[in-house]
């Protein structure tokens, strides 16, 4: 009896055990998860695509450049390592751009037909689908804050101009002066584009034009992933030197410049704009993962180096997914880009390579 | 050698007669291909989706929009029967809603909260992937007619207000007085807004009010297959009743409002705008079916009955493939809308059935 008895606690035990290596087992699993999870953040940020070639560049301009995309990639990357939200990182690092004459946003934006600055911007949040987007405004210091602004603090989407401007002042938005956004580089650019014109005898050369052509480029942007697991993406622009008839290009086109969704991936463009709302850039990359089962490598190349190409558009996307797997794509001579991983390990580059 | 030579001259004539089979065989091919795209067109409209119930409508208001349906989708059918392009049957059957006060597009179109009347169109070309959009005008009596002409007369895809007048211009179009758009009941609709607005004593009502919420459909549009089998969609918007601060909805937004493809479809929307661009309704119905192999119907109804309206959105959309099969789908409890396909079979409805 007592044999049966030993017996039945050997085997009872060597269960409990078994057990126990089990739950044992699937804990450190759920610990390595956590970690995961909690590691598994990241951010990407661009700064244009374009003819952008080392022959052209000084040393000191590059420097400028690299220094100023690490700095703003450095702001995001320390709020996300902190704990905060996607949505804070992309905002805050976009103002560091808007705010540095380099890039086509904010105080460098290039200057339109008229001699006015008109900039464009949009964001999303990939935890709520919720998006905002500003376009044609002229006297806002840092556009994405008001497309952010739209998404949480209105019912609407996207707004247009004075009235973007008129919601900005109901908030308490200071605003700017036109002379802030004044640039003699820009300047310069808007007038030898009108020389050009000029030369050829017709209106609207920008598009033919290698030299105009690539005086549109230089739209900011960042997408990231935080540690809770969400994803938002953001895209700001002075848009394409010369243009005219308030034209809007892909920067404030939720679909086209800038699409964030937990389900896949989050993504901001830069690049030929018309080409790019055509295409629907941004979203076309996240519904090839959705509903082929791509990597976000696999949607980025499929769109940027084979779809838009085919359409004769040029330009780029920079991308992070779900998994904090990050893509700089871009069919251009270069791209101001860069971007930092959970591990902070810090990649700044320029043209291809 | 003569039976050498006979066998030679068989084999010859064998091989002749087998090309010469195979040669008709594919020329058979061909035709049945030929006739079948040659009857194989198609045209859909919707004049907007909401809460259109039989109760609230007059025998003689029901007759009124079936009659300008009928006339609307029979010209754009005439066009495609004619061998006419897809471009052509959208552009004018949109033409025929936009002049019509029914519709809130063009002479219908509802007032913005400053008494203003803002009007937004947006068109795509299936075969080339092609696509123009106007927003924001103010004096255009077809704006469908100046999105096609920012689609093929200049490089731009998407223009606002007073600058896509001053191209407007250019072209040579008549500046409508704002008098034109002046209609007795959208005005009241204005007043009774703002009135519900001041009651409530907040800004912005607008969209969780639904009395206000149903002012803002009426939207049109219309999609089309020609017998070359080129697809486009079309769309033409007054937008939102007390729209402010120079809103932005989907119906110029290319991939949101409008969106065509000869691979796959073409589709317009109609509904709360702010959910169709989050949603990017109406590319994604073309991905869903080029990605995932989705019919169009199925494509549809997963858009408009699931992904829309989890993110508490409504509306509708009308949608044709390239082998001419038609939806109609909306999660509201109606949608103005008709069909005609290459037999000339017209369906016309209004409310859920």
């Amino acid at each position: 009896m007592v044999k049966i008895l030993t017996y039945f606690i050997a085997i009872f035990l060597l269960i409990g055990c078994k057990n126990e290596e089990e739950s044992s087992s699937e804990t450190v699993k759920i610990t390595e998860k956590a970690q995961k999870t909690e590691e598994n953040f990241g951010i990407v940020i661009h700064g244009g695509a374009g003819t952008i070639l080392k022959e052209n560049m000084s040393d000191s301009l590059e420097a400028a450049y690299k220094s100023k995309l690490k700095e703003a990639i450095s702001a995001g990357y320390e709020i996300l390592k902190n704990g905060g939200t996607s949505l804070d990182a992309v905002t805050h690092t976009i103002n560091i751009m808007e705010d540095s004459p380099l890039f086509n946003s904010g105080k460098g934006a290039v200057f339109t037909h008229d001699g006015t600055n008109e900039l464009d911007a949009s964001i999303m949040d990939g935890a709520t689908l919720n998006a905002g987007a500003v376009a044609g405004v002229k006297h806002i210091k840092n556009p994405i804050d008001l497309a952010r602004d739209v998404m949480q603090k209105s019912e609407h989407v996207m707004l247009y101009g004075a009235g973007a401007e008129e919601f900005a002042q109901i908030l308490g938005y200071k605003m700017m002066d036109t002379s802030y956004f004044y640039s003699q580089n820009r300047y310069e650019s808007l007038h030898r584009v009108l020389e050009k014109e000029k030369e050829k005898g017709e209106n609207q050369v920008s598009f033919n034009d290698p030299f105009i052509k690539n005086s549109k480029f230089g739209t900011v942007g960042c997408a990231a992933l935080d540690k809770q697991g969400n994803l938002a993406a953001g895209t700001s622009t002075g848009g394409m030197t010369n243009k005219r008839w308030n034209r809007i290009g892909d920067a404030p086109i939720i679909g086209a410049g800038t699409y964030a969704n937990n389900a896949t991936c989050a993504v901001s463009s830069t690049g030929w704009g018309e080409f790019f709302i055509r295409s629907v850039v941004a979203y076309d990359i996240s519904a090839l993962m959705e509903y082929k089962g791509m990597t976000l490598q696999e949607a980025a190349s499929e769109v940027i180096q084979k779809k838009v190409p085919a359409l004769g558009g040029d330009g780029g996307i920079v991308a992070i997914d779900k998994d904090g797997n990050v893509a700089m794509e871009f069919n251009t001579a270069g791209m101001y880009r860069a971007t930092m991983n959970s591990e902070g390990k810090l990649i700044i580059k320029i043209y291809k390579e």
